[in-house]
Parts: C-alpha cells; sequence; structure tokens
C-alpha cells in the first residue's frame, strides 16, 4: 500500500500548486475520502469491440472500479468507479470545423490521464476544444463523486460531488459541489457550489444559483467527510443491485431487447422495465419499472425509476427520474434529480428541457408543459413557474433576463438553437435515428464489446496499484 | 473469424514442414478438433501476486480459458484451457547446476509459445535443459486434449491427448496417446500410443506399452474426431462443476483453509473435502470427498473423489484418485488414473511411487503394499504382480530386467534415486515442508492472488483473437 499512499501525496501537492492562485487547499478534502483499502477490492474493466479503436496504456495507476473504452492512457493516477468513454474520439482522417477553420485530425485523439484523483467520476468524451483535437487531457486534477468530465480537457482543478464540466477547457479551477459548467476556456475560478452556468462567449450567459440552503438538503461536502445528503442516500440505497452485475463474468442476457437497441451488461435492470427500438441503456445506468420509448437513451449513472418516456427522451449522466411521466424528445440534463411521488407524478411535455442539475422534488402533482426549459430547484408549481420558461419565449429574450435566481444575457434564441441542436447530436449519437440501414449509433455499435478484467497487486508494496497494461490491437 | 482460420492453417502447415522426415500429416487430426467459434465463449485469466515476476505480452493470438502465471508470451498461437504456470520459472542471478557446469541465470526466464496450438494443455516450468536457460519456448507445435508440456522445450511436435513430454527437450516427435516421455533430449521420433519411457542416457532406461486394446477403452484418438474413452467421459461427465467457478468473478472462499494451505479460486471443492496444513490445490483440480493431510498437493486437472491421502502425497497434473485410500509420500504421476470402487477400495501404503500415466482400475478391493513401484495396467491382483516391484528390489538391478511389458535397462538405483529426489522437490516446491518460517513454496506463495480476465474480439475480422496484451510490473 505505501507505493499507492506516496501516489495519493504526489497528486495533492500537484493539485495544491495549481490551485495556489486560489489559495486552496484539496487535502483536508481528499485524504481519507476514499480509504486506499478499497482500491483492491474492485476490479476494473476494458471493452474490446470491432467498433472501437483499442488502444489502453495504463501505467503507476490504481484504476479500481473502472471502465475503459477506446484509446486511453493513464498514468501516475488513481480512479476509483470511473466510467471513461472513449466512443466518440475523433479519429486520423476526421476533419473538425471551428468558425472559420477547417482543421484536419492528423492521429486518433486519445484520453490522457495523468497525475490524477477521479472518484466515480464520469469521462466522456466529444472534445469541443480546437486547440487540443488528437489529445483529451486530464492533469493534475481531482474529481469527487458523481463528478462528470464531459468532452473538457482539465488541467489542475478540483471537481466537488456532482459537479459537472461540460465542453469546457479548464485550468486552474475549483467547481463547487453540484455546479454545472458550460463555458468554451475558462481559467482560475472558483466557482461556488450550486452554480449553473451555461456560456458562449460574445453570445449569450446563463447563470443560476440553487439556494444553498435547500440545496444542502440533496447534497453537501464538508472537509474531512465524505458527501453527504439525499442523493447520496439515494445513490447508496441502491448500490446492491450492482454487486450483482458485477459479480458475475458473463450475464445471460434473459431480458428481451430489440435487435437494434443495447442494454449494457453492467446496467442494472429491475422487473417491468421495457426497451423499446434503438435505446441506448449505458453501464452502471438503473432501470426499475421503466418504460423506455423508441431511440430514448439511459446513460452512465442516471437512475430511471416507475417512468415511463415516450421516445428519444434524453437521460444524460447521472440524471434521476422517478415517478415521472415523459412524452417525447425530452432532455433531462446531467445530475438533474426528478422526482415525483406515486400519488403525485410528475409529468413532461414533449419537447421540453431540462437543464443539467435541475431539481425538481415534488410532493403535489406537477405538469411541466411540453416546448419549456426548466431550470433550477423546484418543490411546486410557484417555484415552477419563476424556474422555468417557453423556448418560444425564451428564443425571444433579446437584451438579457433575470428571473428569480436566474440571470440571462445576450441571445435566447441562440442559446435554445444550440440546446436543440445538442440534443440533435446526442440522440443521433446513440443511434436514436438508425433505420435499419443509416445512422448508426452507439445504441447499435455498442451491442456485442467483450469486457476484460484488471485487478491490483493483491499485497506486498505495490498493494492497490496496478501493473503497467498496454493493449493495442 | 478470418483472422483465426488464417491462423489455424498456418500453425498447421508450420508444424507440417517440422513433420515432414515422419510424413505425419497433422490436419485431419486437427481441423474441426475444436470449433472455432469456441474460442469466443471463454475468458483466460491472468494472476497478479507480488511473488512471481509479471512479464505478459500476448500478440496475435487467441487465448480462450488459458491461465497464465509468471513471465509468459505468445505470438501466432491458439491456447484453448490451458493453464501455463510460470511459477518456478528461473530468476536473474541464479546458478543452475548441471554435470560439472555452474551455469549463471543472466536474465528472468520466460515462456515463449509461437506458432502453436495447445489444446487444453497445461504448461509448467521446471526446465533442466542447459541449452536453454533463460528460454522456455514452444515453437510450431500441436498438444491436444490434456496433454501436458512440462519443463520441456518443444519445437515442431505433435502430442496427442492425455501425451506428456517431461523434462525434455524435443524437436520434430509425434508422441501418441496417453504416451509419457522423460528421455533428455529426443528428436525425429514418433512415439507410439501408450509408451512409458523414463531414460537417463548412460544411466537407466526404463520402457512400459500399454497393450493398445484395453488402453483405446480409456482413450483413443482416430483422425477426424475428438478424442473418445472413458477418460474423455470421465472428465466430461465433471464440467459442470467448473462452470460455477468460472462463471464469478470474485468467489467468497467459504471453504476453511489452513493459513499456510493453499485453495484456488479456480479449483472445484465439493462437499466433505478436507484440506490440512500445507496442502496445495492448484487450479481446475477437482477435490469431492476428499481428505488431504498435510502437505498433500492435488495439481491441475486432477480429481480425487472418495479418496483419503495421509500426507505428502503428490498427485500430479491430470492424475485421478478415486475410492481410494492412499498412505503417506505416495507419489501419483501424470495422467495417472486410479480407480476403486466403493465396495472394493484401492489401497496403497507409504513412499509408493506411482509412475505417471498408470492405470489401476479394479472390481475387487487391491491393496498395494508400502515402498512399490507401480506401472502400467492393472486391473487385478495377478496384473499388479507383474506391473510392481518392491522400491528395494529395483534398486538392486544392476544389468537390466524385463517384466511383462515393461523393460528396463541400467542402473536401478539410480532409476529409484532419481524419482525420489524429484518427489522431494516438488514437495519442497510446492510447501509442503514450510515450519511457519522456513521452506515457503507454492502452498504459501500462490495463496493471495489476483485474477485478470481476457477476452476476444467479440465478431468481426479479428473475432476470437485477442488484442495485443503486455502486462508488466
Amino acid at each position: 500500500m505505501k507505493e499507492l499512499e506516496k501516489l495519493l501525496e504526489r497528486i495533492i501537492q500537484r493539485i495544491n500548486i495549481n490551485l495556489r492562485e486560489l489559495e486552496y487547499d484539496v487535502s483536508p478534502f481528499i485524504k481519507n475520502l476514499v480509504p486506499l483499502h478499497q482500491m483492491v477490492k474492485f476490479y476494473a474493466f476494458y471493452g474490446i469491440t470491432p467498433n472501437h479503436p483499442l488502444d489502453l496504456v495504463f501505467r503507476h495507476s490504481s484504476l479500481a472500479g473502472s471502465y475503459f473504452l477506446g484509446k486511453i492512457r493513464t498514468r501516475n493516477s488513481i480512479l476509483y468507479k470511473s466510467d471513461i468513454r472513449g466512443d466518440e474520439l475523433k479519429q486520423k482522417g476526421d476533419v473538425f470545423h471551428y468558425q472559420k477553420f477547417e482543421i484536419p485530425i492528423t492521429r486518433d485523439e486519445g484520453i490522457d490521464i495523468e497525475d490524477s484523483f477521479l472518484i466515480k467520476t464520469l469521462v466522456h468524451n466529444f472534445s469541443h476544444d480546437p486547440e487540443t483535437l488528437e489529445k483529451f487531457f486530464i492533469r493534475d486534477t481531482v474529481s469527487t463523486h458523481y463528478a462528470n468530465i464531459h468532452g473538457s480537457p482539465i488541467d489542475g482543478c478540483f471537481l466537488g460531488p456532482f459537479a459537472t464540466v461540460d465542453l469546457t477547457s479548464m485550468r486552474d479551477c475549483v467547481i463547487g459541489t453540484f455546479s454545472y459548467v458550460q463555458a468554451g476556456e475558462v481559467g482560475h475560478l472558483n466557482v461556488g457550489p450550486g452554480t449553473i452556468w451555461v456560456r458562449n462567449p460574445d453570445e449569450f450567459n446563463f447563470l443560476y444559483r440553487h439556494p444553498l440552503n435547500k440545496l444542502n438538503h440533496y447534497i453537501n461536502f464538508i472537509a474531512g467527510r465524505p458527501p453527504q445528503g439525499f442523493l447520496m442516500d439515494f445513490v447508496d440505497d441502491r448500490k446492491e443491485g450492482f454487486q450483482r452485475v458485477f459479480n458475475a463474468v458473463n450475464l445471460e442476457q434473459s431480458f428481451p431487447v430489440p435487435s437494434n437497441a443495447s442494454l449494457d451488461r453492467y446496467a442494472v435492470i429491475k422487473p417491468k422495465t421495457h426497451i423499446s427500438e434503438n435505446v441506448l441503456v449505458a453501464q452502471r445506468a438503473y432501470l426499475q419499472n421503466a418504460w423506455l420509448g423508441k431511440g430514448a437513451n439511459a446513460q452512465e449513472n442516471c437512475y430511471i425509476i416507475n417512468s415511463r418516456l415516450e421516445g428519444c427522451n434524453v437521460t444524460a449522466h447521472g440524471a434521476k427520474i422517478i415517478e415521472a411521466d415523459l412524452g417525447k424528445n425530452i432532455f433531462v440534463g446531467f445530475n438533474s434529480f426528478l422526482r415525483g411521488r406515486a400519488d403525485s407524478r410528475l409529468t413532461i411535455g414533449n419537447e421540453s428541457i431540462i437543464m443539467p442539475h435541475t431539481i425538481i422534488d415534488i410532493k403535489k402533482p406537477l405538469t411541466i408543459p411540453p416546448e419549456h426549459l426548466v431550470w433550477g430547484l423546484i418543490t411546486n408549481s410557484q417555484e415552477l413557474a419563476s424556474n422555468s420558461m417557453t423556448l418560444k419565449d425564451f428564443s425571444k429574450i433579446n437584451n438579457g433576463l433575470i428571473k428569480g435566481n436566474m440571470s440571462f444575457e445576450g441571445n435566447g434564441a441562440g442559446f435554445v438553437t444550440a440546446f436543440r441542436e445538442r440534443i440533435h447530436h446526442i440522440l443521433e449519437a446513440n443511434g436514436a435515428f438508425f433505420d435499419g440501414k443509416k445512422n448508426k449509433g452507439h445504441a447499435q455499435k455498442n451491442q456485442n464489446i467483450s469486457f476484460n478484467t484488471i485487478q491490483p497487486y493483491p499485497d506486498g508494496k505495490l498493494q492497490g496499484l496496478y501493473p503497467a497494461i498496454v493493449i493495442q490491437p
């Protein structure tokens, strides 16, 4: 265990050097956050398919529980139950369009993780930074429970629990608990907890802050102890379902799935779930009495319970949908928590967009009409009124708007268009539009994956560290 | 699957070139012997421990079911449920004594398998060839069901089912079904089925041939169909027990084992089994109502059923012991088949040596007294009389002896001493003599192994082949 302890010290020092201007010391948050002996308990695994470039290099790292797909390197890093999906990496020969530039991709893009500590973190890979198209790097970074690093090269950062960095290149930043940042390129910022920030420089700037007194009930993070709150309890209460899927080398798929849909063998499926055509269910998704219509997707770490989704729904990484009825083409963003009750269901109309990190937690029935944009923390219809707008009205914003805790600057139409295009891209990439010939996506390509497991040294000086591993075609 | 088919063609051609002088064509034996789609069904696995050098390189190979431990390379090879244990490889800095030579080992020895097809084959590694101390190679070789390659570098050979090549360097040979060869260095031989041949040049030469009409009942191999006979049926009937242990990623060890003994998690343990101190139970061993006394070992692919072994017993790779009572310090050689009946048990006295590939199959009770050497095929006490001698009498042989189907030339004392030293080495290496401090062996070192699984491409052109895999410390 000695080497692993030294490695953690080294990572803490490196990130503290990066964060020195913010005067931020990560060590009280990080030390003992994961007892290092946990790192011996879980195996990591990587997928092999003919559809994804295979190029894995792991050196001097601890990888407990991690999932790898595609071209990925780790060095001097500790990953713990991290999903790291490289199935949208750019490939040699692609051309990337950015503003007036047409940029040729000269070698296969890879994810490169160095000197970092990622805890229960999803890393997904469709990066947009035109400066670093061949390397999606994560360096000198600590991310905590259920944070998401999504298409975002990142250097010298600390991500609190349930934080998401999305389509952003980020240097030397602290991103607070349950904050969402999609901001192009940022550096040297300390973003407070519960901040939802979507910016396209020169176009628009969306900013919302969750009321901290209420957010703390769902999630809070204090130095010296693990993250706490209802979201942690919710996830912990459902751990057991995953034990079965992780304890078996190969699971017989007893659950009926159409041939053009894909159900990952590391997902949990409880009774009365229905999976329609072109559906993608990713690893660590949790479905219980969930009806998924054609082209819906259930991404990593999402939970869909006692709910019906009519089709072409995006349930993003970490989103939770409970006792709800969703129409078609509804987007539910990262880490959103939507909870109806058995006797007070949540209903969402077609084409609505639930912003990332939205919390809807109701005790009386609530209906969100079609084509609405919804954000923030909502527990009743009054709060819905102050935390939503029709997409049509939002598109009319020209010179900014302040509404409750939300402020918006710039062009509303640009914001709505960007969101809609993104949702279309997600559905397309996930295979929602596959017609039997064209528009194959993850739902069709991720069907037949072999998973190989890897484990660390079980004892001795290197206990908890994995040997050097190189996997190539 | 295309690449895998090409690979098999390539291997067949290479071995046929090697065997051209013997005018031996392996293809009718090999084609369709394992349907290639089987190669996608099983995972291979490798062990990680701090006690064994870790250096694995697999390239352009199919590895279904194989077990790897230590420093092993494969290239252009097809392995199928092969156990390949590199836990006795010589290490850099060792000195190897051979006759008057003291040979320094200049780099860690490794097993190197190239252009070969090994089916359900155990490869074990304590090689004795002074010419190739750093590389234990297996090249241009086909070995079939339950053959053993034991400390034997081998080039251009074909091994029939249940054949064993032990402590022999072998080039361009055919070893027949159920034949055992321990002969130093041989080349360009076609050894017929059922031959037991132990030779130490200039010292002794032991030769026995099983009566083929009787051997065929136990095992026979005809071109164009899989091996047949009672031994195949016996193994097939017990396949199911292994399914459970291979289907789980990690098994809780519910079976009590002393802290100085080792029970591999890929062994099958059925009720009423007892494991004493310093016992080693290797992967794919099968124990059912088996009582193992202190320092006994149960090696790969052995079966011990309804039997009691008093202690310091060697049950070598592939040996089967059913309804028998064995005293102390008894050696049961490779692939031996010892079957008593519930009402007619087999009893073996202390210190006896059951030669490799011995078949004892009785319908009336039979007792082998202490300190006997036993060989060949025995179904009753008359056959025991003609297929055994006291070790004392055997040691007295000076100028050869013919007894039944057995002929012996040279020095009987040398033969018995060599056997006894070998048995002592095996017990020592396996940890039978561990006293809490000194004499650690496999039973103590192989206790805490992490196993990592690897799988092939699930479909496409490379279906059944594994990606290139490099694992280093």
